[in-house]
């Protein structure tokens, strides 16, 4: 049996261990031969391979990034992509692919699988937690606390100047490192893509804040936005949902804050430090089992599948059912944390 | 309605966490009062009591440890333990307990519900992991971050002296800390309470670690034992499991890797380290929503029972059968991660 | 002997630690009062002060931000400032005042100590480094510590994705902590305030590495300018040292550098993170040191002096002189460093 | 101009990045040809080498322990040693030898150069910060940055359960690593091996601080003794220095503080973790400036001389005069710290 592997969509910390993972288990316990697609959906496509056996996952669990490269490289929208991704996994031999991915990779696996045959098993990544089907994907957790560290570094500075920290957290679409972040971190206030604010709400958390003589933080989702839509906005484009693609918020929240409140305050951007860099233990820990899993659904000849986590546990769900709806913060646990604003 | 809390055992971080939640939902959602028991059952064992406001709970998020104090005391084992608590709750106009503990403080708990009709919610705590009927426990993964970071510095020191490095890490019944951190620090053999190991065959490992050019990192349990039976223990007094209370299983190992295959072999013992200091991002999640879940069950008089995590989900199960059995590792689990050993 | 203590200027890990030392000490040994002046000069300004004495010293060595609150009130600029400061100087009945800070709040220092007679004891600080006299500033470490975290990061998201990540970290005038934080991160390129870059060399330095298959981590001062002046600016006005003042020159260097190379750049701004939380083991030190020998000059009746690091020793120089230049990067060391480069 | 490298004595977090230093400048500015030699001077002795140019030093600055492995093997102790070694450094046409090491292996440096004529550069190597002649050595910062991290985790679990924490850290002849982390950490009471302590004045300290209602953290390194003599040893060999090999005294003196104050005490040994894992930005950028100049001194002809720090500048001193005495605690500087403990 000959596997092929690639890593496709953004970096994520936890790749490197799937890798790892599905590597391990299959040459030690079944024996396996396996080959590395470069660059996500690219290297199937363009035949681009580099080699991935027990020498070459040596000392690549506490790396971030992917050892294999990554792209958001779409064969469906490639001339011949299908036929040519078929094409090349028949010249390198390759009886099975395990596609590590987030939704457009994983989307690409579930039409590959379902519609031309080829035998992939999926393997969910997204670093906004915003998939489906599973109770986490590895990077979230890193991200989680790299965005907690940084606001329990801001709390100090925000009492001493007695200002507005503005922190401005990655998640699109989902507000889920918003929320847990912004929980962790003591923030005054959390934004989320799910629920449009109202900037006066927010103004009055922020004052009631500085009324009890402490400095607040607001932690805003990228893709947050106001209810009242006067953003101006620096890029007018609709995404894939329809939505208008937001860069910026956090910078003009903080300006609508200073002109209606007075208050002096100051924008934090984490952007890229979110996803880099070593994975958390328990990132570490998800992303292996991950490969653990997956390299036996390979195995069991269990296609179209992806891995997933429930509670303590690895399942495999249908890799189409998975993709089909994004998970967002359920209104109810976001009134839960509410309790903390202000 | 007035609402006592405590927290009895070992420290563990999130404590704080979980008092902060159930205070600020119970003040500004419920309009309760509070009072604070001092060092787990001693506070109302002797009515020593603290203030338990908002103002009490500001900026303790972050901080490990707990402001009540913490004591393992069990007034079951004290005379007239029960009706001077009784007395205790009543001269203070308590309506209702919250009891933020391990197996044995929420065994009392259990006890004081069940058979004395005390009014008590409880919030599952400890470091080890080992409690069943919820996924997880606040403090674990702080824990389990802590022994990661230092099984990979150690890697480094392992490599360059080409020695064998021995962790110790906690875990006296239940090998969870050893399994996580172990597998995510790349370890190259796992020793956990669960299953008694064999001398020679961690010997095997290591020399075969050697042979690949590699140093061995061997992460133990402090609580796991040899099969051979042939282990000095420092102390031999048996612990209320009727096994043999082990100190010093990685200082011994180190010596008969040593013995038996002459390769140089170090101890790190972690210790209390692994406990102290601030929450990952994970653990204030969790140790926060506890606190929210506990006193919105006080809200709805829904006593005896303790909060759980349930994949995503905070639940209520009964105290008494949560506690009823220790949560170990199951086999299975174990052998999926055997892949990484040697 | 009454002592009051303030702290003036952006906030600075180690500004607690300082007081710490000087509290501690000058109860302890030497038997003085203390008082508290709130948000720097405003405090004596105002006649604002706090309580300061051990009890309101404990538990803040590792706490970022300062407990006096700090501002950047300059007294020479307000009417009658400093006869209101000495009046309220006397109110308090304060022989002697430790003044921490960085330029501005020291320049008001020297003048009160050299032409109004008052007993004035200065502590340096600036996250920056950039005050001349001191081989360091505390807080100088922990932020280079912090920034090449982030870098750290972003390599492997770089390598990932093959794109340039350009960062942007604090520095206006004196490029330290783009200097140590770039050689600690191991960036590419490195611009600093003192040197105008020419942005073909830089991207000429980009393309190099990109050859060498590895992706270019760029850490910009946020202080330096393009040689060719070409940049577009956010803000064109002048800042005190006759330069335009700067935002933005990370955003605007990877555009520049995306329309000149064809390949993919993005940027982070690592902004107030950089300045807030606990500050590093070494910044403890030095600023716990600098409280000792602050409240020795005291002590010894030796106004008008700063405590500044050289080697290994904390000494006293003059604070006119000290404040006299900024020290910024000499070119030799930078040209040391530019071996890394490309 | 061919130049030989090796790294001897105990792993230390830099020493890649002196490696790194050497090699990026020795082929880029320099045009040299560069030899590793494995395991100290074990490399030299037995003439095993390795490649070691610019693909060999990428990716090795965050990186702890050394890529070229290290021993503590003493060629003055072999037959034939210094013989050997100029025969195998004449045989792989080595024209200079970088030496990067501690006490033993400059020693060895120190004799090659002034007995033996061969061209030899020292970079110093110390853990403990021990070696006389430059201010400060790599590795000690993050050694202490490690320590001091441990300790901030260590006072909220000792101030739960109001026990004495008892924290053994590094430094067998000198306490740099016991005063640094101590008073960054807040420790209530540092011993250090140029000072006997008195057991009964460290109970003396330990009683006032829980007094204060506090749990005091005493922090020891391994090489303190207690003044009275009584303390039972693991192991009483002589050590070079003629002092008692100790090991354990953490656990001794937790032991006489219980019995002698009545109150629980913990130890906790920090060990290897403290010379492993990724160097911190202070210990990167000193040792990759160790690393310039080493080579610089190797271009000038400049050699039996080793690279110092002394303020914010790389200097060379002569290596036999740097090794000849060991860098201890002045009294003066222990009795500044003083003013902290109880």
């Amino acid at each position: 049996m000959r596997v092929g592997v690639l890593t496709g969509g953004g970096d994520c910390p936890g790749l490197n261990a799937v890798i790892r993972g599905v590597v391990r288990k299959g040459v030690q316990e079944y024996g396996y031969d396996f080959v590395g697609f470069r660059d996500g959906w690219r290297g199937p496509l363009e035949g681009d391979t580099v080699q991935l056996d027990i020498p070459a996952v040596r000392g690549i669990l506490p790396r971030g990034g992917t050892i294999l490269g990554s792209s958001r490289t779409n064969p469906l929208k490639q001339e011949n992509g299908i036929r040519r991704i078929k094409e090349n996994l028949a010249k390198e031999e390759v009886d099975a692919l395990i596609a590590i991915g987030g939704e457009d990779t994983l989307g690409v696996a579930a039409r590959l699988a379902d519609e031309y045959g080829v035998r992939v098993v999926g393997v969910p990544k997204t670093i906004d937690n915003d998939l489906s089907a599973t109770d986490y994907t590895f990077g979230f957790d890193t991200a989680v606390n790299i965005a907690t560290e940084a606001i329990d570094r801001l709390h100090t500075t925000a009492e001493s100047h007695m200002r507005v920290l503005v922190v401005e957290v990655m998640g699109r679409h989902a507000g889920w490192i918003a929320l847990h972040a912004g929980l962790a971190g003591g923030a005054n206030v959390i934004l989320i893509p799910e629920q449009r604010f109202e900037v006066d709400r927010v103004c009055a958390w922020v004052t009631s804040r500085f009324k009890a003589s402490y400095a607040p933080i607001v932690v805003v989702a990228e893709g947050a936005m106001p209810r009242d839509g006067d953003m101006v906005l620096k890029d007018g484009s609709l995404d894939s949902f329809g939505h208008v693609r937001l860069s910026g918020v956090g910078e003009w929240l903080a300006k609508e804050i200073e002109r209606r409140t007075g208050k002096e305050a100051r924008t934090t951007v984490l952007g890229h430090v979110q996803r880099g860099g070593t994975p958390s233990a328990f990132d570490r820990w998800l992303a292996t089992r991950f490969g653990l899993h997956a390299i036996e659904a390979v195995r069991d000849g269990d296609f179209g599948k992806m891995v997933a986590l429930r509670g303590t546990d690895v399942v495999r769900v249908p890799i189409a059912e998975a993709t089909a709806r994004l998970k967002t913060v359920d209104p109810a646990l976001y009134d839960e944390v509410g309790v903390f604003f202000g």
